[in-house]
């Protein structure tokens, strides 16, 4: 009897169809003989959608995409400053609302170094880590507000609510991982300025410590990060931080590590209520979309973690193995977004 | 007659004394033939302090403080985890107490890179830029709170405040000194999330660029702004950025730029009802303190601020060009930190 897994696509704006139909051929390549079948249920949401029908994500898309065991995105959101998107957020409407809505309390965001990648730094050495960014709190949570819009008195408020609940069970993730990598796990955060959020994070961190002997813990302020980032970023194994300074620490993760084109993405519901969302950390750089120009090696990324975590590790590892064998052998010559997805695929099909 | 310049001099903990006495070395030298004398008080605050007396800003101190026309300040801070600290907070006690009750609410941050100076990134280009970092805002604020401390229920805030009279006048300083170096001024916020933080720091941008057409003005997310930093920070001239976002792109901007042994800042009341405040961007480093290790150039282009902050620009430009031609010379070999500020001393004197 063969295995269903209900997949939402979302290929969304800009280069995300493009991305996302090369993570489809890798996808089939590696589950063809797998014995396990996707059954897809592809939904157009971003900002064409919303211009087409004033919806951002409506409680019906909700319904589908939560009744799925897994959700692949490629990119939301329009062309920047395009007047008519002006009140939309997208981002926030549909990539935080899902995030939110499904619970996905894990943003898993893996960095590796590969020698044939050109990046910024001169001596990098050996960089491979992985942030747990929590994702369901913190500053994402929307609970701000502005008092005298638009006067010279305004007051605009952002609050970061941090919860004990929320950060133990982003804790114990991170320090299950790094029982399966270096043992080596990191909290990052601004302990000195933010004391409630920070005591809190650092609580957390040193009691599920105990349970863990056998990781090394150590803790650096989210400013001393940046420079540790640059200077010697082989040091890191396992990263946990909270939701604003996981998407800060990601980009720069990201960008020496060879570019955002790579960095591939879990928004993860570990409790396993509702689907996890697999997606590329990078966004619809509308300036290039429909060009075959965007490297798709961050959604194909983010098809092995996914299917790391529908459980089909064999497959998941071929994936890696062929994004890496790919990647190991570029050589700066440009290849088409259906090339690199085509070459990747062969690889598992061979 | 000549001018007394009343200035507090807070050399601290760790390697602040150290390259606290290189920068007064440095400011006598190029003072010495202005006709303008230094009256200094010297205040022992920081950890050290706060082991002997408990205290770590006295309303006394405070007023001492405000009575001067400048601040010195080296670092303060020390031994992490020292548990007799655990407590204290000096930074935030100290630094942050200073910051905001003597209404900092310009914190410059300059970073220019030298081809001399060996940096993290391969091929940085030519980068010379300053953030704007508003210092008296934000998340910086204390505003937050703990509710059921120490139990799994624990919830703990941090409130973001943001102001459009906090905003504006960084925004307008912003400006000014945009005008005064390559007329480009980038907004770096989030404000796809912190959509009320983020809107009233866009509405004034956009409504004071209105003064300054000859300013041109863009918008970069934080977490874009962390790649743009290590891929293409030439493109930076002025950045203007909030307190929590200013404290994180400052680290970085020092990493690239060869260190933050090289970082100088002002705290700035420019409207001038309090002294301004110079301190390296550096901390105590009490792991090689009292061993004449540490690099007293950020502190002494501290001093440089200063100069230029209370109107002696040719004073201010001397120890620039001084700490410029310093470092164009700089060949690795190690000195001690009297060693460079004797170095740069005497070519002003010279
Ligand atoms: C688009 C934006 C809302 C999102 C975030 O801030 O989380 C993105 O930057 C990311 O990192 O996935
Ligand atoms: C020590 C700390 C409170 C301070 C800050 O966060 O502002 C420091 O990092 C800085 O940048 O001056």
């Amino acid at each position: 009897m063969s295995r269903v897994v209900k997949l939402a696509v979302i290929p969304g704006d800009g280069i995300g169809p493009e991305v996302i139909a090369e993570a489809e051929k890798v996808l089939d390549a590696a589950t063809a003989a797998s014995g396990v079948q996707f059954a897809k249920t592809r939904l157009s949401l971003g900002a064409d959608r919303f211009l087409a029908t004033g919806d951002v994500l409506t409680d019906e898309d909700l319904q589908t995409i939560a009744a799925q065991d897994a959700i692949l995105l490629g990119a939301v959101g329009g062309v920047p400053n395009d007047p008519r998107l002006k009140n939309a957020n997208i981002e926030r409407g549909l990539l935080l609302g899902l995030r939110f809505a499904l619970d996905h309390c894990v943003n898993l965001r893996p960095s590796k170094l590969f020698p044939s990648v050109p990046g910024p730094l001169a001596s990098p050495g050996e960089v491979d880590f992985v942030v747990v960014r929590e994702g369901t709190e913190g500053a994402y949570v929307g609970n701000g507000g502005v008092l005298r819009p638009g006067t010279p008195h305004e007051i605009a408020n952002e609050l970061s609510v941090n919860t004990a609940y929320g950060a133990e069970r982003v804790v114990r993730y991170a320090f299950d991982l790094a029982q399966k990598r270096r043992h080596k796990l990191t909290l990052v955060h601004k302990t000195n300025v933010l004391v409630n959020a920070g005591g809190l994070w650092s609580r957390i961190v040193g009691e599920v410590a105990g349970e863990y002997p056998d990781v090394a813990t150590d803790y650096m302020h989210i400013d001393a990060a940046m420079i540790h980032m640059v200077d010697s970023p082989s040091r890191f194994d396992v990263i946990v931080t909270d939701n604003l300074f996981g998407d800060i620490l990601t980009d720069l993760a990201g960008a020496i590590t060879g570019g955002i084109g790579l960095a591939a993405s879990g928004n993860l519901n570990p409790a396993g209520e509702f689907p996890s969302m697999f997606e590329p950390v990078h966004g619809s750089a509308p300036d290039i979309a429909g060009r075959q120009k965007a490297d798709p090696t961050a959604a194909i990324g983010s098809v092995a973690l996914m299917l790391d975590h529908l459980g089909l590790t064999a497959e998941s590892e071929r994936v890696t193995q062929a994004i890496e064998a790919d990647i190991a052998e570029r050589t700066g010559a440009p290849r088409t977004t259906a090339e690199i997805g085509t070459a990747i695929a062969s690889r598992i099909s061979a």
